[in-house]
């Protein structure tokens, strides 16, 4: 029996997508071979690699305003250098938001200067910092927009002239923004978008081609762009399956058909964390997550019998990061309600018992 | 029906891994959830990776003997920039034996002094260049054992007693010689190992930590090695796949048992290549790849013949590579004999018509 998985990363993904891609291991597009033992060079993944940039590019109300979507490997980590390495002459703002922040700030302070707009660490990252002033003469500002292990999430991102660097690995595609108001969006696919293996980034072509170093091949953006995202040999099953998954999404109405969905999904999830005398929310109202929402028992000696009724329910990775404890309920955008609704049963038949 | 698979990269893989592989998909080891939705901390996927990186260091004969494997993302075109990043202090050696060297040479120019030891580039890299000397005072000499593009492989590595770093992207476990004597040998998994999206790093500890560079994270071997290959979420798919690929060449009889399987593939190759009148080979006789076996048609006019004959006998990916031109079969680990069987029989019935 399916299991209602709530997994941080990686995490749930569209059944009918899990079929398509497992199907595609023992036979691609019924031409006698396996989707994973033909060329990259092929057309028949060409025009994988092209529906999937293009489909990107379509989901983030991005196509014809100047960017190029890339499926490239390496993660959110290999990022964090690679922004600074295209785009950071002298200095960058960076505001820290947690875990994931700081390592990309940790990553680019190795080339040039950081600084650091704003933090939340006084208070373990549980709110986004706000009203702070990002300087006019920096190379670029760079935010991450959802903080998985937190449970915060931007809600209204800074004006600014200088570009704006966003990582979204956890919440991209998952709710109405003006994307445009970004110069560089880059994601993990493990979260939204598809499974582990790929990243995606989105660049706005005009920013680059502006820092005096001398960029290695693997890491400059403007290489990737030329060679059509395809500079080396591609994570070929993880482009696939994320160009399924953004299909998907197209069918579902996009970005404003899931937006609906997922707040459906946080609203139900955080009125039973308030509701229910039980928990406790982690993160500030104001800035809580539509995608992980971070809780607690306010009574730990319940912790085991809670922990077995979630286990009986079928309700799977549910545990929270370290760094918090308690429990995080990640709703990326293939999480059913219906598995949001099981959930919250198992929290209220806490309540009736204790 | 299943093709003739000579794909040079991604190439084929064995049937039953890709059988295991898309039931994995839908359903991973009967836990209700598939392998690409789980986290990559959860037990299962933490068995999945040491698995993977024990079975390369076994069946390279490495064990026990301070080398570590890693599992990474970025291809070789990565580890063009990694090798330097952690070993080039002041200069290396690098021996260009193809388009592939040539790359390597490039990135590693990019951070310091490199010194071609050799090259072969005057007679289109159609031999190994032998009888080079290697300064005894540079930081490491490299190598590209197998060269895709031109069908050439290295037989008899050179001694020195500076680290010796690989790049075994495309013969890696296809045969039978002391790994031990490389330092770092590094190959992308799409040829003889599992699908594109990851990159197999077999360091010997001991050379790190030498360098005065600040090295990135994700470019640094240690910290990969620290985190047991897990430094940021591995490409969860790619791993197992790998893993699975290397557990059936230990079925197999290991590096010994496909060798020999592997030679007689390549003998069946090359004898037609020689005897068969209407084809000529492009590499030099005794530098010849067993891996990838590159030929001409002595009469270009009987091209479309023996193109449209490949195509109904089902042999897939027969086509050279652009630098070279003519043909190329590539007869990876997974390729049984009988491919090269009905490759050869199309050969000498274009020989009978003609």
């Amino acid at each position: 029996m399916k299991k209602h998985n709530f997994s941080a990363g990686p995490s749930i993904l569209p059944q009918e997508v899990l079929l398509k891609s497992s199907e595609a291991i023992m036979d691609y597009n019924g031409n006698g071979l396996s989707l994973i033992e033909i060329s990259h060079r092929s057309k028949d993944f060409v025009d994988i690699m092209e529906k999937a940039r293009a489909l990107a590019l379509e989901l983030l109300g991005l196509e014809g305003k100047g960017y190029k979507a890339l499926f490239l490997q390496g993660g959110a980590s290999s990022q964090f250098l690679m922004v600074a390495m295209n785009l950071l002459e002298k200095r960058a703002g960076y505001l820290n938001t947690g875990a994931w922040s700081a390592k990309a700030i940790k990553e680019a302070q190795m080339l040039d200067d950081i600084y650091e707009v704003a933090s939340s660490a006084n208070a373990n990252f549980n709110y986004i910092p706000k009203g702070f002033d990002i300087p006019s003469d920096y190379d670029y500002f760079h935010c991450t927009s959802n903080n998985t292990i937190f449970g915060t999430q931007i809600k209204d991102f800074p004006k600014t002239d200088i570009p704006m660097v966003c990582d979204m690995s956890s919440d991209i595609f998952s709710r109405v923004i003006d994307y445009s108001q970004f110069d560089i969006i880059y994601a993990g696919a493990q979260k939204n978008m598809g499974p582990a293996g790929t990243t995606l980034v989105v660049v706005k072509e005009d920013i680059l081609g502006k820092v005096s170093r001398k960029i290695p091949s693997i890491m400059d953006y403007k290489k990737h762009i030329g060679a059509g995202s395809m500079f080396n040999t591609p994570p070929v099953f993880a482009v696939y399956t994320s160009m399924l998954t953004l299909d998907w999404l197209k069918s579902k109405g996009g970005v404003v058909g899931i937006e609906e969905e997922n707040e459906k999904k946080a609203r139900l999830m955080y009125s039973e964390i308030d509701l229910n005398p039980l928990f406790t929310g982690f993160a500030a109202k104001e800035d809580r997550s539509n995608m992980n929402a971070t809780f607690n028992l306010t009574n730990e000696n319940l912790k085991e019998t809670f922990d077995s009724m979630l286990k009986e329910a079928g309700i799977s990775a549910v545990n929270g990061h370290r760094s918090v404890g308690g429990y995080r309920a990640s709703m990326y955008n293939a999480l059913p309600l219906d598995s949001v609704k099981a959930l919250v049963e198992v929290m209220s038949e806490l309540e009736s018992k204790a």
